[in-house]
């Protein structure tokens, strides 16, 4: 490493600790299980928890809550009962083109689950988001997103019934919303605005995707309108913050620079 | 509310109640608590952790884990000794345009707080990312990102000497480094990769920003070009999970559909 102190662009400088050098216990001891990660390759298995606490002379309260954080940020994962050391996270692309797209880009197979498509009125809140009508018919869909049949996010879109009179007949569930309508149905998307947060995830979230509650999650909210301005979905995407990131390509030509 | 399940597009459904209807004691006292601080206005002060363990017939610790989650989330700040309602997120664009213009957008005074500025050769991770030569002295300027005089992100930017020679001489570190680059240097943006992440904040990062340790946290990566199509800089930009969101617009007539 040339870095001043050791330290890659895009790594957090001096290695997170703080100019006053004092750092909790278990950070010291993530740090050095972090370098341990560094020399191990994906997959590879990690030492037990009490092998840890032994080699580090803590406690293994202490090495678990290094071990979480890890966890946490995707740096490992839990096989069965052991923790081995996890891939990159997925880096989707933030842009029109679907799920589906985006997770066939990175040689996974994308995949979906379905939890639930319902039809209710569509609310206030939905129609001053949207444009659609106040109490004109909605389809709210809801499926667990897979990768190479991991779960890896949940899905909820709200759609006008009137745009997919027959969404609950003729509509795959665990195929491309975004193929079915534009071919089955020949709508074309215009323009869509994102915007994008970390959440906890609930207990039911955390249960339908799999992961531990509380994780970090990456929540993208999606409100799309067709080719003719016309409102066409409201999209909450969650992902699981340890797998995926998003990227975004910015063109000045397009925007006033400051 | 009309909405089946009470809830609202755009909130988790079912209020995050898995189907099985079990859910830990801590996260029913959230939800309680949640409605509690959807019925309070910005600012109004909460009910201690004594009196909410009381009415909710729970521990304290039990009401502290709730509060905690929402304290994360950024629906609760700790203000003095209290803990009071905080107000949205700020919405930042995910653009060309400055943390300065983003923040004024909204209403708040963008500032910045100069933790250093040192200079290095550009190692190999960095000539790879950015295009930069092996070895060219670089620039690393950090700086605490500052909104109404409130921390809330922590700033690594790279960038090569021969770029900005006098960075440390004639650039006012709490001042916009883009008008710097604009106005001082006649530089201007071509374009930029960016992706985003939520990572847990170091100790040393919730020091510098005045978080709670391992706060989730969005953490942008950009690397840009200048109009000519050169390396302009690399940037690491760490937000506050609990007080960000990034948005943007996504134009369907430049990008394929799928």
């Amino acid at each position: 490493m040339d870095y001043p102190n050791d330290q890659a662009p895009g790594a957090p400088i001096r290695s997170g600790i703080p100019e006053h050098g004092r750092i909790p216990k278990y950070y010291a001891v993530k740090a050095r299980i972090a370098v341990l990660v560094g020399e191990l390759a994906e997959g590879d298995t990690l030492p037990t928890e009490r092998d840890l606490a032994l080699r580090y002379e803590v406690s293994r309260e202490t090495v678990r809550q290094a071990l979480r954080e890890l966890l946490l940020e995707g740096r490992l994962r839990r096989q069965g009962r052991g923790t081995v050391v996890a891939g990159p996270k997925l880096e989707q692309p933030l842009s029109l083109a679907s799920y589906t797209e985006g997770v066939r880009r990175q040689g996974r197979t994308p995949g979906r689950h379905l939890i639930g498509l319902d039809r209710f009125p569509c609310p206030e809140t939905l129609a001053a988001e949207t444009g659609l009508e106040r109490g004109e018919p909605v389809w709210h869909l809801e499926r667990v997103l897979l990768a190479d049949d991991e779960r890896v996010g949940l899905e909820s879109t709200y759609v006008a019934v009137s745009r997919v009179p027959h969404l609950d007949t003729d509509f795959e569930p665990d195929s491309s919303f975004y193929a079915y309508l534009g071919d089955r149905m020949g709508i074309g998307f215009g323009d869509a605005d994102e915007r994008i947060e970390t959440v906890l995830a609930t207990p039911r979230e955390a249960l339908l995707i799999g992961t531990p509650p509380a994780l970090p999650m990456l929540l993208i909210h999606r409100v799309s309108r067709d080719t003719e301005g016309q409102p066409l979905e409201r999209v909450r995407s969650l992902y699981r913050g340890d797998r995926f990131s998003f990227s975004t390509h910015l063109d000045g030509t397009r925007q006033p620079k400051q």
